[in-house]
């Protein structure tokens, strides 16, 4: 049982219980700030039912076998909140649900382009009376704090039918944590401040036992029983508990049509009756909009988007609609976050414990920076809003300028394993990356001076704390972690250093630009100048590659032949020590520096380092295949680049790291759409500008993709012997294709030749690990 | 208030209340197997009651943030068992308590020769009545399971005395652990199986909770009342607490005299009944041979001792105390442990939770190798009896062989923070040395066929798998931990590389010399002599000093002039990353090397590598004063060797890191056994040759220390001019002396002039980190 490929939704055919914990992530609605999983109205059966507030979370403490000093004391996690998205319905005196009687028909469409999930259920009670349930539910990209469901219930004999529609909060579910601390405190953790019901309206407030944050959700309700006025309505509100309840006689053929009408608000500063007020005018708000005005609306803003971003792919369907797929979700999860981050599985599951990585800036906002610009901004004004968290932890680990956290919900650092963790300072020079990289693609002047210089500068001051000037080798930046999670504690991580030295440089440069806007000295911008013109980068002479850090092509090799498939992934079978010393790469890391820091690597450097870390990764992350397939394209191996494309476009939609019940992989999809714009399309922005080499892999006719770049929307058009550049919207634009300087006009597009890839051997990759995907 | 000053005792007059804490670790008995803190008899006030049963521990789960594959899952902690040690005197109608009333007199002394502690208090009671207790207690050299105390009052009025002595289980004391689960393990650890209470005798029998061992404690008393036959008598025995009561008049002058026997006894395989009957057994053996008795027995062991062990300083009194302090609670942790551990703080104290580390065979047991080596040898079988836990340690960390834990009581890893536990692979190497060691200086062919082989073996497999050779340098160990703390996940380490390679050697050679006893094959053999001839060394040209491991002298410097006393140790104050990546060493690492690797050196580079650590040394650790003692001599700096020699000596006597509550320094009172006899001796034995090089500090005007080897015991006398080498009991001796071969005759001492020492130029310190000591 699986999707049925279409290319502008995704739908599941047929009830399959076992599989709801999947498709509660799939089919997972959000816009950034509310989010929810694809749980069914009835609530039960279920995988794991999840409602979520973008950074509303609860504390516990960590615990520590042997502390250290400087370890984080409190660990956060995010809340399931109160669950407005059921509505029981009683058929006479059956409730429904579909592990009893007889679920005759059953489908669930996610549509990209209503952004609506669907669901239409043919349910036989185990009395044998037919109902035809069918639903629609969205959550608004255009009104922040509002969801909605209709609810339609068309008997198929004259019957009675009690409908009850829920707010739901401490909802029961199993703890996730073995830790009997952190269990307890996210068992339960919502204590009631305040609830009220009236007529067809109900609000429930809530706040956390530690971290003290308010909430509050509010429904409101529209019934209409096609042929009668007989509707008997009522409304309760308990701590944990509201219900409005609707019964009536329903004839054959006749219909029960709800509407609900959501409306959320939380906050660690305003008082429980501001909230109240907040939901309330939220909701006044979607009723006055009404149903069918939300959706209109919601049907706009995803026009828009598609006319920026689309990605046509022609020869794949289902890859087809795994783009867009992957497209629709990035942007649920980003459009409407402002200020919050984007966590690692957006808001479709409770993974990670709902923490925002360095997923967010170096996978998941290039994607938002070509596409919705606005929302990367507000991605990292989030980043910019956390700057004093990250001064503070700066300055415990004895360094100068911001530490931004490994993982975090509220921008203090949760993570309790530091050598995977704290050690990764690279977070810090990622953020500086999308910082500049947004910048250079939208010259938003008000953020760079509002926001973007103070973030690189204190970047900036990180790196120039945590680096030395070293007789031996230049500027080394030591005992740090890289991306690939199977090294750590390592000296001169070729990306970390290239990152730092791209953050020094920006840092300068936007110093030098706004110079009110920060107290940086000359001689701190010199020194930054100094320390990335210095920078260390090592290099095997023998070997004739880069290490990816001071001696990794000196460690041992992994014995892949005798690592057989159940051992993977290998940080579940495998010490970390072991992993550690041994050339064994768990995701792309010198490979990801070739990408992003292409300009510091020759051609020939990127051929064979990409030969040399192929054989020894193991894409034991979801963030790796995207950018494998990003240099596969530009040495030269299509075919391979089309693999990983797949691999990354397919990882949720096929549950490739078995573990999408906890919500899906933002960096993953984001990969997907790097793969083909970054992979084939070949877009590159080293150094501000930005540049094409497109080439079509042998699985497609052509593709297709769109962006946008300082306010001006182009598509590029793909085919084997031609790429077209055309302007959509806006002004011209100046790039190059494959190195040919060209110029896209309004009103004349270019179209140039494709020049022949070299055809490469397919590189060794390590035993068992092909991409996967299909 | 401190110490008096006296050659064979550690006395301290007067009561200071506030000190206990310090005292009850110095004045601590023990045999090795069972060991009681030096509380008063009454119980309180106390700083922190302890008596331990060696091996004796409960299980605790060990709590982790982030979990990791191969992470150990149990604590081990050690139990304050039953206490035996308490008597408590009532005079008249007032407890004898020192705060109240008045202590007009009070003293407390350790004698180094009798092997006890001895008490002499007048006090006069809240109403005026005096009495003068005298107690003498002892844990018996000579009957391991026995411990004994006499009591004696002597009251200056008539008055009424009431005698309790007590067997209290489940003391309350005050937890340690900040992880409520821990600290509910160990709060009241023991559940009763069994008691029984008759005459004057009584038994408690109990088992820990989690662990499930089982232990037992009986007592046996002798009362007299001199001029009274009326006594009366009585004795009871509850779940945690067996108490025998007595009373009498006692007339000014005349005197009641309690003496108590006490047998203790545990078990993780025996019955209760089979340890009721052991402890049984035991006191009646005590009885037996009776108070005189055992005092006799105690006395003619340790006469027995100091005629093999004593070291004779001449020009500093107080440090002629500390030496034989330290060698006195050496024996003591060693004497009778008997295939236990020597913990890091023997029996004194909880701290480290009661564990044995590396500690104990590159400090603690050179020292018992030279002068009891029984005593060596059964702690080597300690670690023999858990190579099973350590193959099965090996195999979780994907290694062959044997991985010794880093810390355990009983064989298996208990270190929740691996970088600095499982990594440091060196304790196996440590294990084997010790092994090399013993054996050298025995010639136990017993030994070597039972156990040193498979250890030897065992621990090279884990070094042949640990490693690989690698064409840019050789054989290389990547991503372990050395002696020094304040690096981690290090590449080539010297010090783990030059053990190994010892090792490596050794395991050859015992499996050539007793092929029976070992399945290596002639293969695995040839690999071990081929990965220690490759053995990777990494040497700096630019500065022409061993980095202690990869890369280290490339690190950044340590800011020492800013960083203020109140910020060591620099672990409390400064996260392990920045101490990671910094040339800052907590402890001799490269030193150490120097030290029991110095075939692996050149003079030059001995004085060149010394000089650069010495500046980047901070000893926050108490390993590493005596280390860079012997080194300091080697290379000349004399007077700087005796300031280190004299920090060692008094670490515990003058609490110079705080903590002597938690139990005495092993390592550094060994430390301090080898900064004299390896340092201004200058003894090494170096494949197996015993050599020494003895020179006289400035601040002595002569020293002696015995040893033995081989079965010959020899006395080195050291003067400015001239050294003499004495056989006292035994063959004749080849050996060195300042290279110059010499024999040595029972009959002949040899008198040789010692060659003037460089003076050296003291080197640089760390700014404030100076040898502290007096």
């Amino acid at each position: 049982m699986s999707y049925a490929i279409e290319p502008w939704q995704l739908r599941w055919q047929g009830l399959a219980v076992d599989q709801l914990h999947r498709t509660e992530s799939t089919f997972a609605l959000s816009n950034g700030h509310i989010g929810m999983r694809g749980t069914l109205e009835e609530g039960e059966p279920r995988g794991l039912p999840g409602t979520y507030l973008n950074g509303f979370h609860e504390q516990h403490q960590l615990p520590y076998g042997e502390k250290g000093y400087g370890y984080p004391e409190a660990g956060q996690t995010v809340v399931n909140v109160t669950d407005g998205k059921i509505i029981r319905l009683l058929v006479e005196d059956e409730p429904l649900d579909m592990r009893y009687g007889n679920a005759i028909e059953h489908e669930r469409t996610l549509d990209f382009r209503s952004g609506t999930l669907r669901r239409r259920t043919l349910w036989e009670s185990p009395t044998g009376r037919r109902v035809i349930v069918r639903s629609e539910r969205l959550v608004s990209f255009t009104q922040r704090a509002v969801a909605a469901i209709r609810y339609e219930v068309e008997p198929m004999d004259d019957v009675q039918l009690v409908v009850q529609s829920d707010l739901l909060a401490n909802e029961p579910i199993q703890s996730r944590s073995n830790d009997p601390r952190v269990a307890a405190a996210l068992d339960s953790p919502l204590v009631n401040d305040f609830m009220t019901a009236e007529k067809t309206r109900a609000v429930l407030c809530h706040r956390t036992k530690a971290s003290g944050l308010r909430m509050a959700a509010a429904m409101d309700h529209e019934i209409d029983v096609a042929g009668s006025s007989d509707v008997r309505t009522e409304i309760r509100a308990e701590d944990d508990l509201a219900r409005f309840t609707a019964a009536a006689d329903v004839a054959a053929g006749s219909s029960l049509k709800l509407t609900k009408y959501l409306g959320y608000g939380w906050s660690g500063k305003r008082s429980t009756p501001a909230l109240r007020a907040q939901v309330e005018a939220a909701l006044a708000g979607a009723c006055q909009t009404g149903w069918d005005g939300l959706l209109a609306e919601q049907r706009e803003f995803l026009d828009n988007f598609w006319q920026v971003a689309d990605i046509e792919v022609d020869g794949d369907d289902q890859l087809q609609q795994a783009i867009r797929f992957a497209l629709f979700h990035i942007i649920q999860a980003g459009a409407r976050g402002e200020t919050r981050a984007i966590p690692g599985k957006g808001l479709t599951g409770p993974g990670y414990d709902g923490h925002a990585f360095w997923d967010t800036e170096m996978f998941v906002l290039p994607v938002l920076t070509y596409t919705l610009p606005d929302a990367a901004r507000d991605a990292l004004r989030w980043r910019h809003s956390t700057l004093d968290a990250a001064r503070d932890r700066a300055e415990v680990l004895g360094l100068k300028g911001a530490a931004f956290p490994w993982r975090s919900i509220n921008g203090a650092e949760c993570s309790a394993y530091w050598p995977a963790g704290t050690a990764a300072f690279h977070v810090s020079g990622d953020v500086a990356y999308a910082t500049q990289q947004y910048l250079n693609a939208t010259n938003d002047e008000d953020f760079d001076r509002e926001e973007a210089t103070e973030i690189l500068v204190e970047t900036a001051r990180l790196w120039a704390s945590l680096g030395h000037h070293d007789p031996h080798d230049g500027f080394r930046i030591d005992g740090v972690t890289g991306p690939d999670e199977y090294s750590a504690i390592v000296d001169n991580n070729v990306y970390t250093n290239l990152i730092a030295q791209q953050n020094l440089r920006a840092a300068a440069d936007a110093a030098e630009r706004n110079p009110g806007r920060t107290d940086a000295t000359e001689d701190e911008i010199a020194a930054w100048r100094r320390a990335a013109d210095a920078m260390a980068i090592p290099y095997d002479d023998m070997l004739r590659v880069h290490p990816q850090a001071d001696n990794f092509t000196k460690h041992a090799e992994w014995d892949f032949e005798n690592t057989p498939e159940d051992k993977y992934p290998l940080l579940l079978h495998f010490p970390y020590f072991d992993l550690y010393r041994k050339q064994v790469v768990k995701q792309a890391d010198l490979v990801l520096a070739m990408h992003v820091r292409g300009d510091a690597f020759t051609a020939e450097e990127k051929a064979r380092n990409f030969a040399y870390y192929e054989a020894r990764t193991v894409r034991d992350s979801s963030l790796s295949a995207g950018t494998q397939a990003v240099l596969a394209a530009e040495v030269g191996h299509l075919d391979l680049a089309y693999d990983y494309l797949v691999e990354a476009a397919f990882t949720d939609l096929h549950d490739l790291h078995n573990n999408v019940n906890n919500g899906l992989h933002m960096a993953s999809l984001a990969g997907s759409w790097t793969a083909l714009v970054a992979g084939f399309g070949g877009m590159r922005d080293h150094g501000g500008e930005l540049t094409f080499a497109p080439r079509l892999p042998d699985a497609l006719t052509r593709f297709s993709f769109r962006m946008c770049f300082r306010g001006t929307r182009i598509a590029v058009e793909v085919r084997e012997a031609e790429a077209t550049y055309r302007i959509v919207d806006g002004a011209k634009l100046e790039t190059r294709h494959h190195g040919e300087p060209i110029t896209i006009t309004a009103d004349q597009p270019v179209t140039m030749p494709i020049p022949a890839a070299p055809r490469l051997e397919r590189p060794a990759l390590p035993f068992g690990r092909e991409p996967r995907g299909r």
